[in-house]
């Protein structure tokens, strides 16, 4: 059965918008590594694949079909229905959304998360995560009305990390704060206009390896002012050269390193 | 004056490829932030300007008058031709292209210095590029077939930065690599397999904050084995969750970053 746009395709298909995802609890996890890493971690109901994606990739075929996950063969012109790519890779998997609620992702005495404030661009969330999952974050938590984590840009840019650590979304970014104190974490602000620097460790302030959340703000306009008042501090990546800023992405790997690495520390010394 | 193709449309267009680049020694620096950056500090020979975008950005016409550089009007139809994006702004500045010679670049003691080795995105290079001038970098340099900093895609995502600091090319790695050494600088290679912990410092090998050039791979193999062999350590970003790797331009931000603020701090201490 080889024709494109077979019910299930149309099924699948809604899943690329956002309130097709919410509707069903689904989204598309598209292209190998993605897969790979929605069988390994998440959980898979259904794989589309095309006959050239099969030859290529015939472990994860089988191992779809050893969950018992249905395995549907699709052609080309299905794929790219399937696809928010410009080249699908012709593999494609329906998956259960990763998102749990704020109180989850903040259990067990978190450590480290990141908090995504107005995030809008999917690509940026999607390194977001990449980069917080290998710092060793706890949790990352889209606040306000940041993109969707399920958006296709946001899981390829991931590459899988959406599966590897607890995700929550919480719309009033006032309640994703309070849930981030309540567990334990201090509120740290980037920001460029910053009254510590990062160099400085916030030396004074239990230092860099204490338990942090660290608020990440729009590519475009930065954190809100009352998000801002709202952190215990604000930090900023120091610009010792000529560039304005760092983008999101640069800023949060240079921030959550600096505290992983911090508390990496912290940890063999102690 | 307005209809598309003039001869000036069509010749500055031949900039958009990399041997129109290279015969002329010009580029075009398109979209309002790099023009702004090009008049203030590159050298302009003509903006192209649509009439809307006159009315947005009546302060570089102004200035790109003022400096003595042709203000051309296009239309719409011109600004599509000049332009690398899907939505043009309008605006674009005919520039001598940046590159120094590689001695050029490494005179004068540096300090910190990023050395693309291979580096084919050009997107990944021009945030490299911006990394390295916040991370206050004294060169970057593009090493073996990495792509053209010139290059669209590379110059919009630097925002600005290819003129902020030197940038040299040497398609030889070892002649660059060479020059770094002689220049004074560590090889520190920057490898997930790598003998070196990042978090730790190079303790008892200098310290992060002694004189080093950063060597930076291709996003997908990395560092060839013979450029990991000819430094003078290889230093992993550790990874402590779940991620298999970082991307390229988020490593180079703590790598570079990393060396930055040991630096900074000696500099504060001393």
């Amino acid at each position: 059965m080889c024709t494109h746009k077979t019910p299930r395709v149309v099924a699948a298909r809604r899943l690329t918008t956002r309130s097709g995802r919410t509707e069903s609890g689904r989204f598309l996890a598209e292209g190998a590594q993605a897969v790979r890493e929605a069988l390994r971690h998440g959980r898979v109901h259904e794989l589309f694949v095309t006959e050239p994606a099969t030859r290529r990739h015939g472990e994860l075929v089988r191992e779809a079909d050893a969950i018992g996950a249905r395995v549907s063969a699709i052609d080309a012109r299905a794929a790219e229905l399937l696809s928010e790519t410009v080249t699908p890779q012709g593999i494609a998997a329906v998956c259960d959304t990763v998102e749990v609620p704020l109180a989850e992702a903040l259990a067990g005495a978190p450590r480290l998360v990141a908090v995504l404030v107005g995030v809008a661009d999917p690509g940026n969330a999607g390194t977001v995560l990449r980069v917080a999952d290998a710092a060793g974050a706890d949790a990352v938590l889209f606040a306000g009305d940041s993109v969707d984590v399920h958006n296709g840009k946001c899981v390829r840019a991931s590459t899988g990390s959406l599966f590897h650590l607890p995700v929550a979304r919480g719309r009033e970014v006032e309640d994703v704060l309070t849930a981030c104190s309540a567990a334990g974490l201090r509120l740290l602000a980037a920001d460029g206009h910053a009254e510590h620097a990062l160099e400085d460790g916030l030396a004074g302030h239990g230092g860099l390896a204490s338990p942090s959340a660290w608020l990440l703000g729009n590519e475009a306009h930065g954190l809100p002012a009352e998000v801002l008042a709202r952190a215990d501090h604000t930090v900023r990546v120091p610009i010792y050269g000529r560039a304005e800023s760092l983008n999101l992405a640069t800023a949060a790997a240079v921030c959550l390193y600096a505290s992983a690495m911090a508390g990496a520390g912290a940890a063999r010394r102690g």
